[in-house]
């Protein structure tokens, strides 16, 4: 059975030493979050996940979910026992407002533990996952009775919630759906349709769920433009909260998916049920990117947590199994054979999966304190700062974060040879759940659209301006640290291969907007290796300063310095690579006939 | 149900018009392969593949393989049958020697053919490929006795053949094998021991299974100079071939696996079992890597073919699929939407795959030719370039190739985006497939130290200094076409990088070896990109020439000619990147203490 433990000694380091979240308690919610409180939620956070939902990861992918003929759907043994248990300690709440029952702490610490909770069980892990996004757009357009009537609940986890954007002919092309939302007498709407990939729709974990759902009004413009957002509840909620009639909606079927079997991957049939409109018509797609922007942070977060569950099990094999000798000799002449450990080709994949899932953490926890401080900063300016680099860089944590999170599980994979194919293993199964991350929440090829094609021209590229600004006041003050002077001149080079596609992209992106398609996905690769060297820059100064200082806990801390190291050596070299790609421009993507891609 | 159609054209363009098989009719076995002879075989072959093999594929992942109450094992429906048909067409037979029944024809029409199989349904051709793999070690050692009573039984595919390496505690480092075998009185062997991973090791499609088993002598060394290779047949064979006694070997259970579900991966038991010694005692290694280099290339053109069944998927749906508009304005304004193929970043993966899977499949029909030419060139100096060019290759087409087909078949399952992770599109199964490949014949790990531990210094380096000045030729003459100068330039660049690297590796390799394996993988893939772009350039000066003298078909040069072109700009500027990397040397990966890779 696979191993888990939560890398807690790193999300502290990363917390209280890298982010220093203490310096923040002069902003509201940050007060509470001493480091003794910090340490006591991150400890209680891990155990909770390596005790009780690790153990049914494999066995939830083994079972998968059930629909049964009622259209109930019967989830994995365990999953509704563990979400019982998660709901009694609170765990929904942590960054939750308090007005709504919420803990109101810093997202600094609900991103943890979402790490901690995908890492030990991601098919598990979306059932509140998707919560967290509906909440976010009830909170964000939500009318004060909307509010009250459903936030507490589903803050809590007595009610789950769902996001309902895919059907069957449309994903990301939003402007092209068919569910129509009728007007009722009273207010309502009657929504009618069919929608697909709806993860968490139906299940047994509570009496209730509430689904959000994007329609269309029978005059809505038809595109984008004419699209609105409901909240559909399965069970319909009396003004006093309690449960009313069933609503008509209902889970027609489940898919079978390659991974995430222990999720609930629905069709959803809407017949006439009745839903509520969330703030404003034709403005459900502005609604739906707020829980969108949440999500994706998440699903990020998700490909670090897949990495980090494969990376535990392959250094726990690596150690065990015993296959040929050191490359300089026999490390253990006693025994017949050297461990894995001994070879430099599978630990150059430990390590880059520890210097990728170690820097990617840095990242997402550095990006959840952006989205408190674009709320809570003390002035607008550092608000706007917040709030730029949050915004460029949601679609890098997204789509560079989930493809290096799946290519780090397959190498951990890899590590185990002939048994990593094998499902009992359970590194299969980190590989199957990894995959889904690149896809769903915009594809990986959306975010890197979204990337070039909106966040690096917001605003005459202030966000991408002020990101290059910052990776060369960091790195060119690391220079003069001896530890960290070949790492920092490496993150400035590929700072500035990034600068110079961004300006390759000025220069060719006007005459031919397929210019910047096709280098799109290189970019924001490059922007992600900058990034998690930026963090590397910084964990290192942490690292070399608490050595220097003799704080105790040195092999952590040179384990560190070590790691920085081998990230400048074999990540930032792709930047280069990268760059050149860009620059070949879309001619020779772009100039083939369709009918030359057949084969005949 | 996903699509498939043997890339005929393109096969047939490699052998006719760009390794000119026809001019090897001075060779033996290469009078047949008339050009017209070629076409018919592959057309033929292609016909086979797509309407008998291709429509089980799904199925047969679905329903897996069932091992029955006394042992037996039932494969998917439809697969019995399916090798029965292939069988009575002889498939089995095209490039086996004529001696023992089988057709004599060069090895490029077999790997042709190889690669059809696989594409249609690499579960099922995995029954015919292992059995090449038994009959090649036969072939090189078996005693004539040995080779006239399991040879035409097993070239006419009445029997199948095995290969079993693997045991519990051991895969790469087969000096730990525990398997015995004890010498009879009448000259056989009682063979005991378990061995695991066993591809095909029991079956339904044929009565009887010739073993190939490793196993050591009651006094042989205890490591690889300890191995012998014997021969073990399900059922024994009388010396009439008539079928005799029910042996002691059996299959204990099936592995449930990532992928290759209808290809039953057995745990086969020994009890006893009576087997013959093929070749020398203790010599066992050398005849295993005689079915291990046959098997290796195998194994890469399985990544090939994965990687092909998933673009022609990914290109039927990108013309199906309607989402979102040209960046450069509405393709169809008629249409709600356009179809995939106006998105940069789709036809960047497309054209990803195609400058893959055209270079892959060149250098793979390539490599099928250097192992004819091996035995059958007219000159030594020819027989032994041939040998050393396949010899130093074989690692890189097998490693280079299944990693990128991997990636490869990754990428087209990314074009379907949200239906590509559902099972019944068939996406999933590409990419679970394919991950085998990686792993099995020797981790691709395995295959870069093979690479740089042995190949690269084998004779002094005459192998790689050969291939270097290979490319270089190529390039220097390449550069003189306007068509090709780009390219041309680039591979040359690339060429120089791993010139460079082989240097690196020279200078630092002696003082810490590990240097050399820390940048092995690296190396196999730079390799593999310079390998590749040689194919390039050899497809690119065909092209050229076709299109100059208008030969007609001249959308098939054109598109030749521009893949070449983004082969240039999107493969070759990794090898720079690589090279770096490889530079970074051992210190950063073998610094840190096992603990220190521990999460606390």
């Amino acid at each position: 059975m696979p191993v888990y433990k939560a890398p807690t000694r790193d999300a502290r380091f990363v917390i209280n030493e890298v982010l220093k979240l203490e310096s923040y308690s002069n902003l509201p919610g940050f007060e509470q979050a001493t480091a003794d409180m910090i340490d006591a939620v991150i400890e209680e956070g891990g155990r909770f996940t390596a005790e009780v939902l690790a153990p049914l990861n494999l066995s939830g992918d083994q079972q998968g979910c059930t629909r049964n003929a009622d259209g109930s759907v019967t989830t994995p043994s365990g999953f509704k026992e563990a979400h019982a248990q998660f709901r009694e300690a609170g765990w929904g709440t942590l960054s939750a407002p308090e007005q709504f029952g919420g803990q109101g702490l810093p997202h600094v610490l609900g991103f943890a533990m979402e790490e901690f909770v995908s890492s030990a069980n991601q098919a598990w892990g979306m059932y509140p996952g998707l919560t967290n996004g509906a909440v976010s757009a009830i909170l964000a357009k939500g009318s004060a009775e909307q509010q009250a009537k459903y936030l507490p609940k589903m803050i809590s986890n007595e009610w789950l919630g769902t996001m309902n954007l895919t059907e069957p002919h449309c994903g990301t092309d939003l402007g092209l759906i068919r569910t129509r939302a009728v007007p009722n007498a009273d207010g309502s709407y009657a929504i009618t349709g069919t929608k697909i990939f709806i993860s968490a729709g139906e299940n047994d974990f509570t009496a209730n769920i509430i689904h959000l759902v994007l329609a269309k009004t029978p005059d809505a413009p038809d595109s984008t433009k004419g699209i609105s957002l409901f909240i559909v509840p399965k069970v319909l909620v009396n003004d006093d909260g309690s449960l009313g009639a069933r609503n008509a909606v209902s889970c027609g079927s489940l898919e079978h998916k390659m991974g995430i079997h222990g999720n609930a991957t629905c069709v959803m049939n809407y017949d006439g049920a009745t839903g509520w409109m969330v703030g404003e018509e034709n403005k459900g797609l502005a609604a739906m990117f707020i829980m969108m922007n949440a999500a994706r942070l998440g699903v990020g977060v998700q490909g670090l947590s897949q990495a980090e569950a494969a990376y535990q099990n392959a250094v726990q094999y690596a150690q065990d199994r015993r296959q040929g000798r050191a490359l300089t000799g026999p490390a253990e002449p006693d025994q017949k054979a050297d461990t894995l450990f001994v070879h430099p080709d599978v630990r150059r994949m430990l390590m880059d999966a520890k210097a990728f899932t170690e820097g990617m953490r840095a990242l997402c926890l550095w990006g959840a304190l952006q989205v408190d401080l674009t709320h809570k900063a003390a002035t607008e300016e550092e608000r706007q700062m917040a709030d730029d680099l949050i915004s460029l860089l949601t679609p890098v944590i997204k789509g560079y974060g989930t493809d290096k999170g799946f290519d780090t599980a397959v190498n951990m994979q890899q590590v185990f040879g002939g048994h990593g194919y094998i499902e009992e293993w359970g590194m299969s199964q980190f590989v199957r759940d990894a995959r889904i991350t690149q896809i769903y929440e915009g594809a990986n090829g959306v975010q890197a659209m979204d990337l070039v094609g909106r966040k690096l021209a917001q605003n005459g590229g202030r966000a991408v301006q002020a990101f290059f600004a910052l990776v060369d006041a960091e790195a060119a003050a690391a220079k003069a640290k001896p530890e960290l002077a070949g790492l920092a001149e490496r993150v400035e080079k590929a700072n500035g291969e990034l600068k110079a596609a961004t300006m390759w992209f000025m220069q060719n992106g006007m005459t031919n907007p397929n210019n910047v398609g096709a280098g799109a996905h290189h970019y924001m690769h490059m922007m992600g290796i900058v990034a998690l060297g930026l963090m590397w820059l910084r964990m290192g100064e942490v690292a070399a300063e608490a050595l220097a200082a003799g704080t105790g806990d040195a092999a952590f801390y040179k384990a560190k310095l070590v790691t920085a190291r081998y990230f400048g050596e074999r990540f930032t070299p792709d930047a280069g690579a990268l760059r050149r790609k860009i620059e070949g421009g879309a001619e020779a993507i772009m100039e083939l006939p369709v009918e030359a891609f057949a084969r005949a």
